[in-house]
C-alpha cells in the first residue's frame, strides 16, 4: 500500500498518474469475458475498448487515465442524483413512503421485477425504486432542471442527454412500464405515468464522461460541501443516505461482493460507468463499457479494486 | 453532536457516562412494542425490560450503563466469531466456496429457507450460512476450541455455553435440519450433519454479556490488534470481510435501514444483544431482549442509534 | 343419490325442481362467510344475497331455481369463450405458443402476477394468460364480433357489455396494464396493448345471467353441438381442450378441492357466476355474487357440490 | 377412432392387438430425445430401450404387447396406493389435515421443494406431500403389509422391494430429509422421522410390470370393485378423490398437457413406469425408462397418447 499522501508536489502528481495508468493495463486484459448492453441497440454500439478513470481530490487536484473524456450515459448512475435531489426537495420521511432502504438481493435478470413490491420498492437503487422517484420528481421540477442541477453538480455545462439513447431506450421499455403500472397499483406513482417514464428514461440518457462523476463525487465525499467554493450544495442527510445505500445496494446483485473486495459507496449502470466514494478524500469517475453477469463494467470495478488496493481506500481496510 | 475526544480526563468519562445513561433512558419506552423469542421456551423467559450498554475504546478506557453484565446468549452474533475462525482457518478462497457475499433481501420470517440456495448460501450471517460454516469449522476445530477463541477475544474467560439453551433451540432446530439436509445435497456440508448442527447450535447458546461483546469489537475496530497487547490476534483480510459484510447483511431484513439510520458493521442475534464497531476508535456492546418483528433487538438499535447520533459515529455522517 | 333418469316426464320436472330449490337452501347460509368482489366499486354494488341456478339438458330440457334471470358480468368466464373463438381461429398449435396448459398453482391474491411468467403465462384460464389471448382475437375480430358470438351461443340475443362495469374496472386495472407490459416485452402481445386491454375488459364486463350459461354450458357439454339444429358450433378440439383446462385450471385456488368435491369442468368469474359441465348430459349456469377467499362464488360452488353429490355428476364418482 | 366395442371376440383380440403393437412402434422412434434418472445410479442402469403397456378391461380381458413383464421400481406411482391405502385407514377429513388438493404448479427441477409449503404440501402426489402421507402410514400399518396390499391390488405375489434401488435411493435422499424436517417443523409429520422416509423410500422402491399397474388401475376404473371377485376393495370416496388428483397433479408439471392431450387419470414415476385409468372401462400400464425434462416416461407418453386418441378414451373427448 502506498501512502500517498507523504509525497509532495509533483512528484505526488506522477506518481499517482503512474499509479491510474497502472489500474487500466490491470483492468484492459480481462474486458473480453464480458459485453456491453446489448438489450438497447444504441448502447450495443459502444467500442468495448475503451477505459478511463478520474480522480477529484478535496482540495482540487484531478487526475485522469485513458479515456476519461468519452462521453457515455447515467443509466442507473442517474438514480443517485435524482434520490439525491428528492431528498433535498421532500426530506426522507417523505421520500421513504415511496421506496424503502434494503437491499433487494434480487439477480441482474430479475432487476426490475414486480416480485420486489411486497410493500414498496426495496430500495431507490433499483429500477422501480427509481420509477417511483421520478414520478415524484415530475411533480417537483422539470427534466431542464433535473438536467442543469445536474450540469451544475458535474461543473460540466456541455453535459446533455442523448437523445437517440433516450428514443431507443423509451422504445424498449416495456418491463419500466409493467413496473409503472403495477406502482401505480400500489400509489407509489404520484405523477403522471408516462411523464414518469419519460423523465426517467431521459435521466437515464444524459450523457456524462468518468471526470463528470468524479467530481460530483468529490462533492460526496465532502459531505456536500463544493470544495471549489465551500459553499453546501447538497445537504448533509442526503449525502449520508446516498452514501450508505451505494455502499449496500449500488451494485445490483454484484453490491456485497464489491462492499467485500473494494469496500467504497459506489453506483454502476449499464453504460459503463462507476461512481465512486473515498469519504473525506476524493471522488472518482470510472468508465468500461463492458459488462459482467451482474450488469457492472468489468473495467470500472478491476479499476477500482487495484486503486482501492494500492491506496488502501477500503472503508474496512485496516 | 459532541465532541467527545475534546473532553479530557474524569470529565471525558462522566460525560460519556451521562450519554450511555441518556441512550438507555431513550429506549426504554420502546421497549413494549417487541418481545423477546418466543419460538425458543428458553428464550422466552428472559426480562424483556433489561437494557444495557458497553462501550470499550481502542486506548482502553471502557465504560459501560444498564445492564451491561446481563448474560445472553449470543445467537446469530455467533456467526462473526465463526466467519472470522473459518477464514483464519482456510482463506477466503475456500471459504467464499460455499457461502456467497451478497445481501439476502429475505425477510425475517424466511431468513433461513431453501429459496435463498440458487447456488449456495447468500452470506455467512444467515443461518443457512453459518451452518455450512459451522460444519466446515466442525472438520478443523473442537467446539471447546471454539469456546476458547470467543473467550480469548472477549477477554473474559468465564464465558460458557447455557446449556439449557443449547438443549432447548437443538430440541426446536427442525428448520436448521432442513438446511442442513439441503447443504448436504449440494455439497456444501463438509462435516457430519449431526455434528455440524450440534457445534452451531451450541455456539449459538454461548453466554456472553454487552461488555464482552464491546471487547471483542474493539479489536474489530482496530482492524485485529488486540489494543492492550499490541498484537495481532486476527488476520487483517478476515476483520475486514468481517466488517464489511456486517455492514451490509448484519441485521437480517433491518440491514439497510440500519446501515442508513446508524451507519455501522454490526451484527444482532435473538439473544437481543447488538454488536458494533465505530472504525479505527471502539467497540460497542449492547443489550435488549425485546425483538422488532426483523427479529432485531429493539433497545438496542435505539442505543446505537441514539450513540451514533450523538458522537457522530455514522461511516458516511460528514 | 337419485337416478333421475328412470323418472319420467311431469314427476321428473317436478322431482328435479325441488332438488335445485333444496341446493339453494343448502348454499343460503353459508353467504355470510364470504363478500362481494370490492376491488371494483360497480362489483362491490351487488347484492350478496342473490342465489340462482338453471340446468340445460341436452335434449333440451331446462330448469331453474333462485334468480336465474339476475345479470351478471362474466368477468373471468370470458376467459372460456375467448379460449374458444381463438382455438377456432387460429388452431391449437398457435394458440400455445403464447400460453401453456398448466395449472399456475397461484394463490388468487397473485392470480395475475409476473411471477407465472417463466416463458408465458401458465394457461389461458388466468389473467395474463387471458390477456394473450384477447390480444391474439383482437387481430382476427371485433369486440362486436365476440359479443355476437357470446349472444349466439347463450342463445340470447339480449346479452350485452355492462358499460359502467367496464368503465369502472378500466379504470382499475393498473394489474392489467403491468401484466400486458411484460406480454409485450415477452412478444406475447400480438395487438395493441391499448386495444388487447379494452377487449379484455369488456368482455369480462358482459351481463349474462345463470340460464345463459347454462344454455353455452350444454353446447360443452354436447361436445359442441347444438342441441336444438344439431349444427356443430364448435369444433370438437376446442370443446376437449376448453373442458380439460376447465377440470384443471377453472376456479383459480380452488380447482383441485373443486375437482376433488364436484369433479366437473367448470370456469368462475369474481362477477359471481360458474359455468360447469356435465358431460354428455347437460350445462349448467349457477350465480352468486358472495365470494370465497379464492375468488370463487361460495352459493355457486355448494349448489354444484349438492347437485353433483345428489345426481352423481361427479366424473369420478363411480 | 375405432369403436372396438363392436368387434368380437377374437377378432376383438387381434384387432386390440395390433393397435397396442403400433403404439409401441409409435412411440420408440422418440425414446432417444430423454434419458433414464441419473441422479440415482440404480435408476440410471436401466436399459432405455425397453418399452411396454398392458391394458386390463373391467371383464377381465387382458392384453399385452413390448416389455409388459419388465420390472421397474414404481417410484411416484407408489403415492397412489398410499394415497388410498391413508384414505382408507384414516379418512379424507384427516388425510387432507396434512396435505392439500391443489395441483402445484411447481416444476421437475423444484418438484419437491419447500417453496411448496406456505401451510403445507399442495397435494399427496409431489414428494412432500407422499412423505407426510408415509409417515402416517408408519404409525397404522408396517411396510410388509403396505406390501401385501400393493401384491394384492396388483394381484402379484411375486412383487417385492428392490433392495438395491432402496439403498440407493436413500443413500441419495438428502432433499427428503430436508423435505421431512421442515414437515416436522409444521407438524404435519406424525410419525418418527428416519422410519417415514425408510417406509417412503422403501415404497418407492417396490418392483413392478406394466401388467401389475394394469391390473390395479382397472379396480381405479371400476370404482374400487374387483372385477375378478365383485368384491369391494377399495372405497368408493379413495377411488374418486385418487382419480381427481391424478387427473389434475398426476404428471408433475406436464399435468396439465397430459389432461388436454391425453384426458385420463394417470400417476407417472421416474421409474419410467405410468398407471392410467380409462373410467368404467380399463386399466393401463406402460413403461418406458426414457424421460423427458419433467421426469415423465416418453414411451409411457406417446403409447397413452396413440391409444387414447385411437379408442376415443379422452374424458372429454366428445
Amino acid at each position: 500500500m502506498i501512502n500517498i499522501n507523504l509525497i509532495e508536489g509533483e512528484d505526488y502528481m506522477s506518481e499517482y498518474q503512474t499509479i491510474l495508468d497502472q489500474s487500466i493495463e490491470h483492468a484492459r486484459p480481462h474486458l473480453k469475458s464480458g459485453k456491453t448492453a446489448d438489450y438497447i441497440p444504441e448502447l450495443a454500439k459502444v467500442d468495448p475498448e475503451l477505459l478511463g478513470v478520474t480522480v477529484v481530490e478535496l482540495g482540487g487536484r484531478e487526475i485522469s487515465s485513458g479515456n476519461a473524456d468519452s462521453y457515455f450515459t447515467l443509466q442507473s448512475i442517474e438514480k443517485v442524483f435524482a434520490l439525491i435531489f428528492a431528498l433535498d426537495l421532500v426530506g426522507e420521511d417523505t421520500l421513504f413512503e415511496l421506496v424503502g432502504m434494503e437491499p433487494s438481493g434480487a439477480p441482474f435478470s430479475e432487476l426490475a421485477t414486480l416480485g420486489e413490491f411486497s410493500e414498496k420498492p426495496s430500495n431507490p437503487l433499483i429500477n422501480a425504486g427509481a420509477i417511483a422517484v421520478s414520478s415524484l420528481l415530475t411533480t417537483l421540477i422539470s427534466f431542464d432542471d433535473f438536467l442543469d442541477k445536474v450540469r451544475s453538480l458535474c461543473k460540466n455545462p456541455k453535459i446533455s442527454c442523448n437523445d437517440s439513447v433516450y428514443a431507443s431506450e423509451f422504445a424498449h421499455s416495456e418491463r419500466n412500464h409493467s413496473l409503472a403500472w403495477e406502482l401505480k397499483r400500489m400509489k407509489l406513482l404520484v405523477g403522471d405515468l408516462d411523464e414518469s417514464l419519460r423523465f426517467y428514461t431521459r435521466s437515464c440518457a444524459i450523457n456524462v464522461c468518468a471526470r463528470d462523476l468524479a467530481v460530483f463525487a468529490s462533492t460526496l465525499a465532502s459531505g456536500g460541501i463544493d470544495c471549489d467554493t465551500g459553499e453546501r450544495v447538497i445537504s448533509k442527510s442526503a449525502v449520508r443516505i446516498a452514501k450508505s445505500l451505494m455502499f449496500t445496494c449500488g451494485l445490483y446483485d454484484g453490491s456485497g461482493e464489491f462492499a467485500v473486495r473494494v469496500g467504497l459507496p459506489a453506483k454502476s449502470g449499464v453504460g459503463g460507468g462507476i461512481l465512486a466514494v473515498v469519504n473525506h478524500r476524493l471522488g472518482i469517475g470510472a468508465f468500461g463499457p463492458s459488462l459482467d453477469r451482474n450488469g457492472n463494467s468489468i473495467g470500472s470495478i478491476l479499476i477500482l479494486e487495484y486503486l482501492s488496493e494500492k491506496f488502501g481506500w477500503h472503508i474496512f481496510s485496516h
